[in-house]
């Protein structure tokens, strides 16, 4: 197919060129007084956060037998791309709202937002052309940025909070996009792991897990210490869990690795609302209990009825890896502040329908946006790519190793 | 065998959830003061453990060609098990000792701690089932702790100096677990490594390395700085001493990487009784010269003349890539104490007779309990595998690939 | 060809004992302070360091398909006897010129000096044998401390500038040293990539990737926040421009994964040179978008036109990678310096001056004296190895698994 190669050269560069020329355009006008910008910022928290979306999820992703290196190249490029983007809104919006007010954590909270993009293109993943992927990713920054200032404008919810949304947020906008695209046959041999990317895809996680309670911690606005450790509870409790569910679920009563990677970190996901306000440890690791249980369960459930029926072809799991585990997360933050401020506050259930509304309209806005942006990705001009030629590092990458035993 | 794999679903699920259910129940009887538990700790010292048993253990043991699943996927479900357990103990302990004092550093020393399991899991590598290492290491857990407190009560050994034979008690307890359990064939082609494994073997081991001086530093009561410089320069004397022996001791004069994976970290284990009290970084090289020495000779006698004599299996040359370097360590810290305090101390031949003591009694607990933990670990109930089913993933995971090319 | 192999045991062993021992004894005469050595040194920066230069470089340069054992070992093997030599240097420099003042960073700058050696072992990747790459690794790093101390006593070229050449230094001697080696047959197979090596350098690259900003950080002497943050954003605008530049320069409009592993590091290395004192952050995006566009336009017309002609081997591209980036970095702090001091100083041009005439002699010293060390390692003494032996892990490590699929 050498007339679509060379439309690729025609369209990837320059459109790259062009987000560059505009991000460093953009860059000369807003930061102007770059001390302003990374003033007291904690290099420690964004160095791990960093660690995470360039390291952990490139190898999370990097499961599938051929697709390591679009898994791993891509993710960077995107979270390289995205972040600018991210820099630019993060500081559009805090000039919009508070013009003499600067944060210090602008350059760590666009890292953060990062997280949705890299989990956005998890459900997509290798059904998309980088051209797709890179006005996907500018397309769900921009609209997570809003979405963050719709609930800080009209719900009063301030930014940690609403910055906790990014995993329901990535998630629900990866799979709307997803369903406008076709699903990958089901015979597919290419929409498969080995043992070796499973492998590699093992040690993503593994790193993601020993720096999750780092990424809660940036998140949490009062405790950071409490919020690291009832991460790590919660997270060792869904380990755990994830190991006792996968036995029961299976056939033969054997581990999945699948299980492993997603429910593993599924205690992470869901103690994320609450890290910092949780005062006993063992609520922590109930939590983590219950997000790997929803975890397997919703894996078990989704793959079998509901993806199915809805068309919704979820490459990498996200579903139920981060958008189940997160809303979990969102509803034990509303249980838990009933429980906590039943006698104290009149006013409880105002916040409560406060909370409820804000990731209500999070999961909307992501699904609604998330499913144009499908159809927007759908255009001829972004070259879609056919589905026989899904899951396929050769269409992208050059290959001048035979590429015999891969 | 289906029958066997349905019993599998039925052991170790249930076992795994009643743990976790005693663990969760215990967390809410033991901590009700969270804040006490946390206070004050260093969170750099707890991420850089945590590195080293979740992610750099993991890979260190995966060099076995089909059992990279279970290497780092058990590695990860028992150490975030162990971890709770161990948790639980060290808050036992501390409120048995001393009740209304609160060490800071009770989750950082549990994960510490949790190095023996990951030692002991490298002994009996590929010939335990889930049910067996479970049980194990919930049993060595418990066992090294009250070892620690035997240490502490009947010896008067600080907490800091014995959780320094952290490395000797994983050793020889796993040792003596493996020696219960029947040996693999010697032309077993699944007990060996293959160039992948051995390099992801290698990534595990270069983890270790770089994160070893934090280890050595966390347990340190003085002076942590030169802890961690002394275990530097012991670490890279023993690397660069690990290639001189390989050479020397192999048939063809080649390197040997397995000889490489062990004595390049020797030097760590050794230096770790001693490293916050030397004072020239020469003394700190010199051990880290006798740690290689000892561990490359260990392998050339062990292998070849005591292992086969006691019938010991020792899948992954824990004992002289922990073991007897952790023994010369703790030698070391008695010869550096008498020239040290020559002439100042009265009392030296006490204090002499207290560190071995510490040491020797360490030993013996491991050994004794080890060898009656594995002789629980072949109860019939834990349905122990048959030989031929070592080193074997697919035994234990769902393999959906073709296992061709694995 | 046994003789050979005899040969190595009769010349590697001996020859790293013998410079241990002078090395320990180096030691014990000159750091009887110990802790002058360490005083308020950072670990934290330490630590990133050896991460890049132990981990990082280790699997950067594994992507050769039969030489990852000697790329990940022999780097640690000589990092680890590098960095001795080079803290003695050090020491000996800091002695030489001011008894009583004690650098609390000589161990941390030994460790950012090793960058000089892993570059220049990249330029001989595969063409040298232990023996050679330890006289080079010595000879290096004197001539290394030896080029600062010229610059610091001739040209008052302060240490932290100086040491910031440490990536121009270590390209251009290895380019030098390359020179003289043989070059391998163009039709040899194994000097190439697999898809799985390549996987495994781009695991080195994005670890490199993520510690840089640490990397420049540590060579700033003013402002270690804008050195980080400048490097992020150069980091990040080379890795975009790398995906760019290789779609445009292949042939079928397809990225290349080499281009990717060098340019996305070029903005590093760039923008090391000017990272603290850049106060906008789009300087140090145009400066990454630079980088970029050299590293890549230089490894097209390097490979086609200069490396034939100068018969050149460059086995993994360290001229555009380290050394054309580099340049570019030196030109833009004198280009920096000019703008910005142009009202202000009058000695503008003999500061000018200065700058230009330190990258000059460095490079200079680094390519005469990589050119003799390039003959010196030809010497028959050192078992030269035959050309048919080039990028042949069996050469150096014993191989019990058959090497079937690898």
């Amino acid at each position: 197919m050498p007339s679509n190669y060379r439309s690729f050269r025609k369209s990837v560069p320059w459109l790259i060129l062009f987000l560059e020329t505009v991000f460093i355009i953009l860059f000369y006008f807003s930061f102007q007084r770059y001390d302003a910008l990374i003033r007291n910022i904690s290099y420690t928290d964004f160095q791990d956060v960093n660690n995470m979306v360039i390291f952990g999820f490139g190898f999370f992703l990097a499961f599938l037998k051929r697709y390591s290196f679009s898994s791993t190249g891509f993710n960077l490029l995107i979270i390289v791309l995205g972040v600018q983007c991210s820099i630019l809104m993060e500081g559009l919006l805090v000039l919009l709202q508070e013009p003499n007010k600067h944060d210090p954590k602008i350059i760590t909270m666009a890292a953060v937002s990062m997280t949705a993009v890299a989990i956005s293109s998890g459900a997509v993943l290798g059904k998309t052309n980088p051209l797709q992927l890179i006005v996907m990713t500018v397309v769900e920054i921009i609209i997570f940025h809003v979405s963050r200032w719709i609930n800080k404008r009209f719900l009063q919810v301030p930014d940690n909070i609403s910055m906790k949304h990014v995993h329901l947020f990535g998630a629900y906008f990866g799979l709307a996009v997803s369903s406008r695209f076709a699903e990958p046959s089901p015979r597919s041999e290419k929409n498969a792991s080995t043992p070796k990317s499973d492998l590699l895809s093992m040690l993503g996680t593994l790193f993601l897990w020993v720096f999750w309670p780092s990424f809660n911690s940036v998140l949490a606005y009062g405790d950071k210490t409490k919020a690291i450790y009832n991460t790590y509870f919660a997270l060792a409790v869904s380990a755990v869990t994830a190991f006792t569910l996968s036995v029961l679920t299976t056939k033969d009563g054997k581990f999945r690795m699948t299980h492993v990677h997603s429910a593993a970190l599924a205690g992470g996901v869901t103690v994320c609302y609450t890290a910092e306000s949780i005062d006993y440890p063992w609520i922590a690791m109930i939590l983590g209990l219950l997000a790997s249980v929803i975890t397997i369960l919703g894996s078990f459930c989704l793959q079998r009825c509901l993806n199915p029926a809805l068309k919704i072809h979820d490459a990498s799991g996200v579903h139920f890896t981060f958008g189940l585990p997160g809303l979990l997360g969102a509803v034990a933050q509303v249980v838990l502040l009933v429980i906590k401020k039943w006698t104290v506050l009149p006013s409880l259930g105002y916040m409560v329908m406060i909370y409820i509304g804000a990731f209500c309209l999070t999961i909307s806005v992501a699904l609604i946006t998330g499913f144009i942006t499908g159809l927007i990705l759908n255009f001829k001009l972004l070259k879609i790519i056919p589905v026989s030629k899904y899951f396929e590092d050769q269409f992208y990458w050059e290959f001048p190793h035979l590429a015999v035993g891969f």
